[in-house]
């Protein structure tokens, strides 16, 4: 067996180990480390500048710039941030051991459905080093063991965080193993990692499509996927096209690089005349290229340019939006059911019937009703933090937090019961 | 692209529209034509037998014999119970839209987690047909659309009940291929089927550990696996040892060839001279070979067999047991997490701490103190029917009913609330 190969067993296999070990470790003493783990960021803060500067030299070496050196890079304020965030986390409640549901039968078994930790969970990343401090304290407070795996873009970085937080496990006498990082640059470390089922319960790659994709395809470990957003704002017959226009303008504009900012547009035929001039206009001036069908097209002028079949297919994270007016309600539903990514859909209405006919036919993660897709966040949702917004059917759905980082068990207490 | 492939996708995305064009049939509808369905069965009675009979001259012509022809004949006995279990299904409430919890932001965002069905579920079977009319009647029940593929040695039993259950959509004006099944024997149909990940949302194979590895290893569509039971009971140091007798014998004996009987017996070193010799007797008057370490042999003498390694990894689904002398709770609790399948696994204790030392630490779907591992299954849980029970920890864990054939949606409904 490679070294590689081994390596990883011993790095899985003592996750493992950890996560069991630390099964019954209360709230209280979670909580104390994660208060904890923020003060050790504070204080290495000048060590966590040192090592980010070696990533931005390495990465403005090899000819990066703009948003890339902008998520990189950490400053006194981003790691205050990150500190904070885990004092946030800390302040959660602990989903662990809570009774979801109970039920005394009639033999006498009193049967409790209680949340417990997943166990190992992966997590593959690129850039941001903040989703190395996130994914630990989530990880961490929800019980269970964490792999980290970076990008190498930010491997020094991720490196001295790593080592802040880790460092306090040891003082709690808490497994060590219980956060854990792949340190090789081995490109075949992810794969080899992600064979490794017997010891790892969960992955979960967080970054552009195509690292997801990558994961995907290797993993012989389940896989919950934070895959793009295709958000939709249907402009119903029945909207008031004021708020139609502020919902619409917020959901492109105001982050647009983000997956639940709106990537097309949906207008009903009847409306489309009244409601598409202004609304263009406003776009324009904010600099949105606008990539239309045929109506829309003939209603915008030059305004608007001719939108392709993929247009309605793309993830554009940028000031660009397509447009498509559309006959009828059930139109805009099997639109957004076909060529939307399940992630986030709005329709701006004030006709009753619609407004249920969308939410429920629409088989998306989040559905609004007059609101704009970009509170599709976990913060926005009072979960109080996020590690991710699901586009899975299966365990967890739109944004993921502490719940969605347990599973369950059932715990059925007996005085002798046997079966009949 | 081949014929199969082609034929399979049309069947997928069939299923995938008649999910989306269901999604809004109400409860009283779909319990209504779950009633008919019922009544179909009855009513194609000698059909099904009919059909029957060719399945099992044909196995009895391969050779098959004892619990295969078993498994596989259908009575009017084993009809009326598959309608029954479909009448069942029909008094259970829909899981559908139903609200699990509900919050209003500071913002008057209102956010409904609303449960909807997951979509498209393929279910992978073996021998007993039955299957297929529970499959049918949960996966409709829960508005999800099922395509049933069961092995080709109950191939015409599973063609009469599924044409029985089938007839009575077109009569509620529902889409038929609500319920579909692969008709070839082409063997090579699963594996072209379990690519359709942009069609099917779910697999679920049910049958022996072969089948399901071979749905695990080709399937890009996610798998709920419904594994082996390797299940333990612990006789703790503070067991009642009358208690723990009957316990052990019921879960070993009432029932030997299913997933939640025990494979393997603990016992705390304290009590083992005086709690085997009974036990070991009463196992050997019904017939049960033990295998056990060297103290279980030595208390036991020439009814234990000397246990091999292996021995504790192995499910017998059949009247043997492993056992083993433990020297601590936590022995015991490392043993089964190391050595178990985290199904279901039991405590004999009288005392407080340990009883919960070992439901916390035991890493298991159901966790028990002083009952029979026996009693893990959907109906004795109260969840009224059962589709299998999940080894897995994502999504759903230990019996799965229609809840757990369920995913969510969040449901947002605002007045024109935009992101600051």
């Amino acid at each position: 067996m490679s070294t590689l190969k081994n390596d990883l067993i011993s790095l899985a296999k003592g996750a493992q180990d950890a996560f069991r070990n630390a099964l019954t470790v209360p709230s209280d003493i979670k909580d104390a480390a994660l208060l904890d783990m923020s003060a050790a960021l504070l204080y290495s803060k000048a060590e966590i500048i040192r090592a980010n500067k070696k990533d931005l030299s390495a990465a403005r070496a090899a000819g990066r710039k703009g948003a890339f050196i902008e998520r990189l890079v950490l400053d006194e304020k981003r790691i205050k941030a990150m500190a904070a965030s885990l004092d946030d986390i800390a302040a959660l409640p602990d989903p662990v051991d809570e009774v979801i549901s109970s039920v005394r039968r009639p033999n006498g078994l009193w049967i409790h459905k209680v949340r417990a930790p997943i166990g190992v969970i992966a997590i593959i990343y690129e850039s941001r080093p903040n989703v190395t401090a996130d994914c630990i304290g989530l990880c961490f407070k929800s019980g269970n063991a964490v792999i980290l795996r970076g990008g190498s873009e930010a491997r020094h970085s991720n490196l001295a965080i790593y080592n802040a937080l880790r460092s306090v496990l040891k003082k709690y006498g808490l497994p060590e193993a219980m956060i854990s990082m792949v340190m090789t640059q081995d490109h075949k470390a992810v794969k080899e990692l992600l064979k490794l089922n017997q010891y790892i319960d969960l992955a979960m790659p967080r970054g552009g499509e195509s690292l997801i994709k990558a994961v995907v395809e290797c993993s012989s470990v389940p896989v919950i996927k934070h895959y793009k957003g295709i958000c939709h704002v249907f402009v119903d017959e029945w909207a008031d096209l004021n708020m139609a226009q502020q919902i619409c303008f917020n959901a492109k504009v105001q982050r647009p690089g983000v997956c639940n900012a709106m990537e097309s547009m949906l207008v009903h035929r009847d409306v489309a005349a009244r409601f598409l001039p202004a609304m263009i206009k406003q776009f324009k001036k904010a600099g949105v290229e606008i990539r239309g069908d045929v109506l829309t097209q003939k209603i915008g002028q030059r305004a608007v340019k001719k939108a392709r079949e993929a247009d309605y297919r793309t993830e554009y994270l940028d000031l660009i939006l397509s447009v498509k007016v559309v006959n009828t309600l059930r139109d805009a539903i099997d639109h957004i059911n076909e060529y939307g990514s399940h992630h986030s859909d709005s329709i701006v209405t004030d006709n009753y019937q619609n407004s249920l006919e969308f939410m429920r036919r629409v088989d998306s993660a989040c559905v609004y009703t007059n609101a704009s897709t970009r509170f599709t966040d976990g913060g926005q949702f009072g979960m109080g933090a996020e590690i991710g917004i699901s586009t899975d059917k299966l365990h967890a759905r739109g944004p993921m937090a502490l719940e969605e980082l347990t599973t369950y068990k059932y715990m059925v207490f007996g005085n002798g019961q046997v079966r009949q």
